[in-house]
């Protein structure tokens, strides 16, 4: 059955995003700050149809948590598009090629038809839960890994329930001070070491969910 | 001038001591559990007069921590005895023969006399405040490094007043829910990764504090 992985950036003080989130700035306030060493990397640029960036470690890393993964999953909130019924109009912040070349199931209340994308993105709407996105998302990778992509609430609510493998933090050096917590409510979570990869600017640790 | 450095164990959720700390329990409820591989480390329970323990990584980053040290500062909880007047029979937790074998500066609001313990280790009581203290152990220390020893609030206020040079975190992947944050109140703090030494459980990752 597919490993079930997620990587995300995290400040020195634990968030995963600033405070004063909205629509227009979904990240909230320094937010952004958690993904200039992604910005960066060649490798993300390249997935993101960007030329240019910086080759070495941070972009390894990139490719590595990229490359094996056969089926996203994301909250309704990093798909974007507000948090009520469905302007159809609304096909992500990715233009019409998004980066993601696979299925994405997005979470939702609010049903709404598939959206095949460009490139392989086909993006799929699930309105009965996270344990349904998540059955749909490994029957479509098959062998390949299901990455759950995001935002901060989704990733939580899959560990919550016990359902994540491997949990990949990039350890930013930056304070936000306020935001959204990574680890809220999930004093349970039983985490192992397993590796570091030091970065020029940040550390990227992986863990192995305990059971 | 002396070179100010602190570290410190600090859970994947940002805490330094657990909840419900007391005077029976200073470390919080499961705080203890931060520090069971520097309990293991062979340097470490050397310098507590403890033989056994693993050599390695962990080893060599506790050797490193405390090799250069001429004086310590700490306050008054990590020394102990009680937040009121001193009970003079109080003689700090490490018994006859503490592990610092230098000066230390305890930071008190009650007045008491140096105390003098075998092997190097002298405590000196500061009423006036951590620039004082500070003051006071860079002189002991001459060129040595002074070190921060904790607990989490002396910490905090060093940090917080710009007075640290060089932060060591050493990340360990437990959970405490709830307890003493190291982060608190330390939004503007700026650091820069340093160095990163993966330990087989833990990461240990230190940072230069920016002006």
């Amino acid at each position: 059955m597919s490993t079930v992985t997620c990587q995300i950036s995290i400040s020195l003080d634990g968030y995963v995003a600033g405070p004063d989130q909205s629509l227009q700035d979904p990240l909230g306030r320094g937010g952004l700050r958690l993904h200039e060493w992604l910005f960066a990397a060649d490798r993300w640029r390249e997935q993101h149809g960007e030329s240019g960036g910086e080759a070495g470690v941070d972009s390894q890393v990139v490719d590595e948590a990229i490359r094996d993964v056969g089926a996203y999953v994301m909250g309704r909130r990093m798909f974007g598009g507000g948090d009520g019924p469905w302007d159809l109009t609304w096909r992500g912040w990715w233009g019409e090629e998004p980066p993601f070349r696979t299925p994405v199931f997005v979470l939702t209340h609010h049903p709404r038809p598939s959206l095949p994308m460009a490139g392989g993105t086909d993006f799929h709407f699930v309105t009965d839960g996270i344990h349904s996105a998540l059955e749909q998302a490994r029957k479509a990778a098959g062998d390949r890994e299901v990455a759950i992509a995001g935002g901060a609430s989704a990733v939580r609510q899959y560990l919550a329930a016990g359902l994540v493998d491997t949990l990949q933090l990039h350890v930013v050096p930056i304070m936000l001070g306020a935001g959204e917590r990574l680890f809220d409510g999930l004093a349970d979570l039983r985490l192992k070491q397993t590796r570091v990869v030091p970065g020029p600017t940040v550390t990227h640790v992986t863990y192995r969910v305990l059971p």
